[in-house]
Formats: C-alpha cells, structure tokens, sequence
C-alpha cells in the first residue's frame, strides 16, 4: 500500500443508499434474524448460500421494467454479471440447476440491489435485507402452505408481536373465480386484480374510479366486484363465499374454496387461525403467484409509501406507486417516523410455475414467504424506545475484571489477566482494562457504557485473604450488596455461574411480552 | 414477469469463481462460523456491517498493483463503486468516518472480492470469506496484542485443533534491528525482509540467493542474517536474543524485546505459550505492521500455492507467487487435496498508522488478525472425512412424526398435525411428511436422510389407549428399543426432552476432541 498514494484526501461514507450497521442497530438486528432462524430449523429448514452476484442473463426478463434497478458489474473482461435483485431468481435458478433436488425448505437471509432512489428516512435503501422462506416440492394440498403460515404466526409470537399483528390470506383462484363471475373480461383480470391490490392504501371509490375510467370496465361489473372485496373475516367469510352459488359454479372459484376450506381446518389443527384474515381484498400484484397468497400487517401499519424494504413486494407495487404518487401519499414523505410508511411486514404465496421458467424443463411447485426484515427493524426499535424496554446491552459481556488500590498500586494486571483467564476459560464472557496501572472510575465507566451486569473486583488485601468482590452493578443506593460481596477467589467460577443464571431469568421475565 | 422472455435459453450455472453454499458444507461453514463468533464475543467484542461495495476513491490506491484485482461495478450514473476488496480498509474508512470512536474490538465475517483467475481445486476463489477480529485504541504495550493471541488459541482450541497448531510470531521491530545489526542498508531493509518471508516455502539458500544475486545484498550480509532466521523456539530464543549485546545497542531490535519480553509474560499468565513459537524467519510482507506479527499454521500445512483464501495474506504473497513462481511449487496444483497447498490458516500483527492514512488526522493504533475461514473450512472437513467423525446432520430436527395403520388406514393427518404443533410449542425441532396418507417406508427414509434421531409413531390403536410411539433411529437390530417405546401421548414433551437431553450428551462426548 503506498503511502503517498492514501493520502490522497476522498469522501469518508458509505455509497448511496447504503449504510453501516453497528452499535445497539447491529444488535437489534441480530436477535431479529436469530429469532427468526430460529423458528425455520424448528421446521427443519436449511439454507443456502448464493453468490451476492449472477450472470446478468439469469436476472435478465425477469423484473419487468424494473430491470433498470439492476446493478451491473462493471465489464472488466469475462462474464457479465449483476447483483442480485431479490433472492427469489437465485433460488429458482438454485433449484433449476439443482435437478437432482425434488424437494426442500429453504430460508435465505441476506443482502439484495437496487438502483432505486434511495429515501432513507422511509427505510427505502439500495443495498437492504431480505429474508426469504420456500418450500420446493410435490406434496399434498395445502400442507407446506398450512405449516408456512404456521411458521410465519410461530415468528411473529418469538419477536413478542403476539395479538399485534395479521396474516391477510386470499388465493388466486377465488379471487380470479370472482373476478370471472363478476363478468370482468379474461383479458382484462389481471389489470383489474392489481387495481384491487391498491384497497390497502387507496379506498374503493379511487379503486373503482381505476377500474371503470383507467382500465375501462363496466360500472356495474365494477359495483359487483366492489361486494366481494369488502368481504373480511374468518370462517364467516369463507362460509358466506362457499354458499354463493355462482362460484360454486365457476370452476376456478370452486377449487380455490375447496384449498381454502381445507386450509382452514389445517390452520386450526396448527392454533394459527386466531390470527387470519380471509381478505378478499388482498390481490398481491406479482403476477407467478398461482395458489394462495398472503401478507402480514401489524399495528401501526400505514400505506406504504415506497414498498423495497417489504421483499417481494417491490416487484408489484413499489414502481407503480413512485409513478403514480397521488399527492395524498406525499404526506408520508414528511414524517422520518420509522412506523409511518411501513405497510405490511411479510408477504409470499404459491408459485407453481416460476421454476420450470429457469429449468425449462419440469415444474417444481413452491410456495414461500418473504419477511421485510427492514421493516421489522424498524418497527422493533421504535417498539423498544417507547415502551422504554430493558436496554439491550451493545455487548454479551458477564463481568468486568478490576482492580483497585491505595498507595503504591502496581495495578494488579496479572492478578486481573488471570482472573479473566479463568472466567473465560470457563465460558464466562469477561473483560478488563488494558492498562497497567487502571484508575477505578475508569475502570467503573467502561463496565457501565457496555452495560455490563457485574464487576469483579481485586484489592491487594482482599485477595491476600484469597478473596475478591463481585458487583451486580448498577444497584441502587443503600442496596445492602451495592458495595458487591465478597467470595472466595477459589469460588468465583460458580459464584458467578449462579448469579448470571439468575441475571439471565430475570431478564427472560423482564422481556416476556416485550418486543424482542 | 414475462414468461415469454424468461423462457430463453441461458447457462445455469454461478459466475466463474463464485459457488452455492449448501448441505452439508453449509451445516460445517456455520458450525465454524459460530464457534468463532463464540470466541469473539466472549472477549467483548461486537460487530460491524459494511455495504459489499465501497466508494471506488475508498479502495484506490490501498493494494499497489493489486488494484487491477478489484471488481467494479458498472458506471450506471452516479457514484462509482467497487466490491470491497478485504474488510480491513472498510474497517479503517468506517473508523476515520467516526471520529467520536476512539476505541473498538470488532470482528466481521463477511465476502469479499477478488477478479482473480480462480482456482477452485485449491479454494481460490473470486468471492470468498474473510473473518477479521481488531482491536482499536490507545491502550498499554502488548495486553491487547496478547488478547489478541489468547482469543487465537480460544479459537483453535474450541475447533477442536488442540495439540495440532502452531502461532508463530515474531516482532517488526526486532527484525529490523537484526538486519541492521548485520548491516543491511536502510533502503534496502523493507526488500530484504520480504526475502525473508519466504523461508517458509523456499529453503535458505534459494533464499540467500534472492538477497545476493536479485537484490545485490553482500553474501556477508546475508549469511550473518542467515543465523538469526534460524532462530525458532519460545523462551529459549528470546534469552538468546535479549543477551546479544549488538541487539540491545540496537534501539529497534531493544524496544522490540522489550515487547517481546512483555508479551511473553501476558502470554504465560494467559495460558497460550505452548503454542507460541518465536520465529525470526516470520517477517509478513505487508508494509503495513509496526510491531508484533504472527501466523498460525496447523499440521498438514504445506506451502501454499496460491493465497487468497487467508484473508490479509493475499496482499503480501499471493500476487507475488503468481509472479515468481518456481517449478516446484507447481507440484502443488496437481493436487485436488484441500489440505495440501493450504499454508497459514490464520495470520496478523500490529498497525498503527494505517487509519491515519484514512483520516488525515489522528492515529488509532491497531493490532488484529485475520482467520482464514475457507481454509480452516477444507481442513475440518478433510478431517471429518478422514476421521469418520459422527456424522454432521444435515438439518437439527429433533423428531420426524410419522403414522401407520393397516386397511383403512386414514393416513392421521390431523393428529400428525397435532403432535408437531405441540412439539413446536415446547420449541422441539420437528417434521412430518406432506402426504394424506404417507407410507411408513416413506416416513422412516425421510427421517433416516436428514439424521433425525427420533421418530414418533402414531397408530391407531395406540392414539385411543392415549399412547404415542418414541423411537429412537439406527437402533441396531436385537436391541430392546428397537421397535421404540410406548408412552402417554400427555407425556411427550418431557418424555422427549427428556431423551433429546440424553441425546445432545452423548453428542457432546463423542465429538469432544473431534475437530468441530
């Protein structure tokens, strides 16, 4: 490296729409993707590692107009490659690749690219995480699309959303059932079911006003739709929809009833059904959704403003509503509220057909979810800030090594070197000074800002004696153990596996119910 | 997405040089990963997340004729970036960017990207892992550098590598002094040093011929050099050193032996001499290390042919041996081993005035260590291999939840169901098969693929007396449990984790010992 050369002077940040994530952020979103790895492997889910980027011929034809978003890389010589858009493409092309594969679950948590204009007060990044769930195979209707929305209700308990969230579920086959019954023209069915997609954030008179002067569709037909769409609720819902002659009669409605209906009872045999929703209007704009889809909106949820942090969700929304911003929507872009702008958090369905585009050969039916792990973020650490949660601690350290002494303080270094050998030998997450000669107030301070439960602390008589103090810190004054207890040296390893079990099921109780 | 584009034809594969993590490898990767992210945080540290591209001007100027190495992406309108080329100079922007730190102890495990041609059979790879751990600020001489060292042992010991690896280390300073003390030209010492990093591929006297004949040093020089590189060992060489009168009178070669000396005596209260080697023939080529250097290698190291998959290395040699490449290290390409061609699987040392090229302003002084992560990745799994270690299991569940029945069977969807769904809740790990009505064989190769240690049977019979079947998997035949053992189905959470308990135990001592 010269030296000459680096000191050249350039501009000390990340890219556009890129950031760093560190301190308590880092945390945060660590114990997010930890929970939720964690409820995938209870499934028996694997993962699989992509390359951060493809030859541009996979992406290529697959995101529409948005292909401009893609990043390319420079061509240096070689192949011509891109980063990766979404997770989706690499896992089709994965399995097309992979036909030896017939079957898996697998999640995928990593980092996705977008040229897009970044905002990043709405969380709206270029370089931004998805977290992604499928399950590839031929199995028996409805049970992997049961156990996802299984899994989906088994994360959002783990992340302490409990009774604070819903899983919106519709299927594409009552939904085009319905449309057809309505007399909505074939040709026409996929227009109007995106023009339904926008009732989460526009009411049905701007809808209908879409359907009837934009996409030209007959008002009374229109008027028939805008019955069905209203239609919300659980098993009320679906009976209402199974009585209704007319779908019945109509094939594709009938077998969508039949998946839901099934559906159904296999969510209650998995106590997940507390927390749908059978919305009629929820259409999901992508159009490779083949069977049921879903999404999760949690309290607090608004219109989104800009949809890339939400998966999937880009790909039908996210550049329609930069081109057709109504100046309603505008008003989100004032509000830097990490909740305002944030519409659901989870969103996938059935894709029957996607593989057999990259494989060309057979199909592999799929069925997944994608988690806006962002948005998740976001919602959590505005959660944690206003419930004034226990402060998640920027490290996992147990105890702080220190030492003290009157006059003619050597420090103690090795005394303190070998305590903290011992603790770390014994699995126990420790650190101390590295000084020579620490005063205590430091010494204080550094176990403080880390946040660390317990001091342990050496005084040159005290451990003449073979004995050292441990201190839970942050005791309150005239606590009868503020000034910490004195142990036997010899006893430190269990002393402090004790106290830290019952540190780690105070703070277990503490946590209960609160987000994270 | 239009099916009619997405049907062209195009080449299923990952761009050259880059791979899929998946199976198995996938399970070994993560087990590695997490055992050293154990390590780190039980020394306090915490982590950084950098975008995988940086700002072209960041990198410029930072890897010599290295550069030419660097990916960029395309010039699409806007900032011109690159994919990082290591994590130590995002590491160093990101410190430079945030004056306010003024000391930190991160790590970073995270890709990145070389347009390098790759060599796949020996892990040399265009995207690969690099696991950087560091320690920023102004603390005493050496307790870092020996936490540093300490956390390097913790983190060989916890692989399992007990016994079987060396950290060889030596000190910048001390080097120096030696080749002045033998006369070297100053102008002429950063060369001589580089020659000398290569005894531990090529034997003294091709070495000796390097420093003579290429780089014009007097044969005197050379062979008073010659005696010192000699010197390998603990505390034996460096009573050696300290009593050599010329080294003392040296000031370079004195400060660092009173490093030296210091850390010896951190690393004996630490516990880690025994496998410390103080190795004068260590003199790492990056120009950047101001004090202690050191390189871990493990048995079956042999001279690497290529280096870029040990993180920081690549900078100092791999280019290097590209260039120079001598017949006999050729031998090493014609090997598919992973073991042979791997050198150092960890290596670092101190650099104090590498943010200050960054910043402009202040120094923070640094010392860090870089492991070599696809490296230690191909050693663990040969030696898996090798060692017939209990299988790895592809995927954690902890029970497979399977029905039989004879005519008339319905298959017990329901009930399956059910069982899972209380086996979630007690947040056991657990699968059933997608399938109405699921043949037993079926269920049993399932379960027997993916290594899950328990099967729970419902029968007909048995669901009415309120019974349920554990049986445990591989039973060889003849033993009382084979057919599995009837209990209360109320009792099938503590009846299994219970055994589960039992289970992670028995795992536990068969693997102790055993590499991962």
């Amino acid at each position: 490296m010269g030296k000459k050369e680096a000191k050249q002077s350039f501009v000390l940040k990340t890219p556009k729409g890129t950031k760093d994530w560190e301190g308590l952020d880092m945390v945060i979103r660590d114990k997010i993707f930890s929970t939720i790895t964690q409820v995938f492997k209870r499934h028996g889910a694997v993962t699989i590692d992509t390359p951060v980027f493809e030859l541009k011929d996979i992406l290529a034809g697959k995101y529409g107009e948005d292909s401009k978003l893609i990043y390319d890389l420079a061509d240096q010589g070689g192949e011509i490659c891109s980063l990766r858009y979404d997770l989706t493409v690499p896992f089709a092309r994965w399995l097309a690749q992979n036909s030896s594969v017939q079957s898996i679950k697998r999640y995928h948590i990593a980092k996705v690219y977008r040229r897009d204009q970044p905002a990043m007060s709405k969380g709206r990044m270029r370089e931004f995480y998805q977290c992604d769930f499928d399950i590839a195979g031929v199995y028996d209707p409805m049970i992997p699309d049961a156990e996802i929305l299984r899994i989906t209700s088994e994360i959002f308990e783990a992340l302490g959303w409990g009774g604070n969230y819903t899983i919106k579920i519709n299927h594409r086959k009552i939904l085009d059932g319905i449309f057809q019954v309505c007399g909505v023209p074939q040709d026409k069915i996929r227009m109007i079911s995106s023009a339904v997609d926008k009732l989460d954030k526009s009411p049905w008179d701007v809808v209908r006003k879409e359907m009837t002067e934009e996409k030209g569709l007959d008002g009374e037909i229109a008027d028939k739709i805008g019955e069905y769409v209203k239609l919300k609720g659980t098993r009320d819902v679906l009976d209402k929809l199974n009585s209704i002659e007319a779908l019945q009669a109509n094939e594709s409605a009938k077998q969508g009833l039949a998946d839901m209906t099934l559906l159904f009872s296999y969510l209650e045999t998995f106590g997940v059904l507390d927390n749908i929703s059978l919305d009629m209007s929820l259409a999901r704009g992508l159009d490779y959704y083949t069977g049921v889809i879903y999404e999760v909106v949690t309290e607090g949820s608004a219109p989104p403003a800009a949809s890339n942090v939400e998966g999937q969700k880009v790909q039908e929304t996210g550049r329609k509503e930069k081109k057709e911003k109504k100046p309603a929507e505008d008003d989100d872009d004032r509000s830097n509220d990490p909740t305002i702008g944030v519409g659901s958090v989870a969103a996938g369905g059935r894709y029957d057909e996607l593989v057999g585009m990259f494989s060309g050969k057979g199909q592999i039916p799929c069925v997944g979810i994608s988690f806006g792990v962002d948005r998740i973020f976001s919602i959590t650490k505005a959660r944690m800030e206003s419930e004034k949660a226990q402060q998640l601690r920027r490290t996992e350290v147990d105890a702080y090594v220190m030492a003290f002494g009157g006059k003619g303080f050597t420090g103690l270094l090795p005394e303190r070197m070998e305590v903290a050998k011992s603790l770390w030998d014994a699995d126990i997450k420790a650190e101390f000074l590295w000084k020579v000669k620490p005063k205590l107030p430091a010494q204080f301070k550094a176990a403080e800002q880390s946040g660390i439960p317990y001091g342990i602390i050496l005084g040159e008589d005290e451990l003449k004696a073979g004995k050292v103090s441990i201190k839970e810190m942050g005791l309150p004054e005239g606590h009868p153990e503020k000034n910490g207890v004195l142990v036997d040296k010899a006893n430190l390893i269990p002393e402090m596996k004790q106290r830290l079990k019952q540190y780690e099921e105070k703070l277990a109780s503490q946590l209960s119910g609160v987000s994270i």
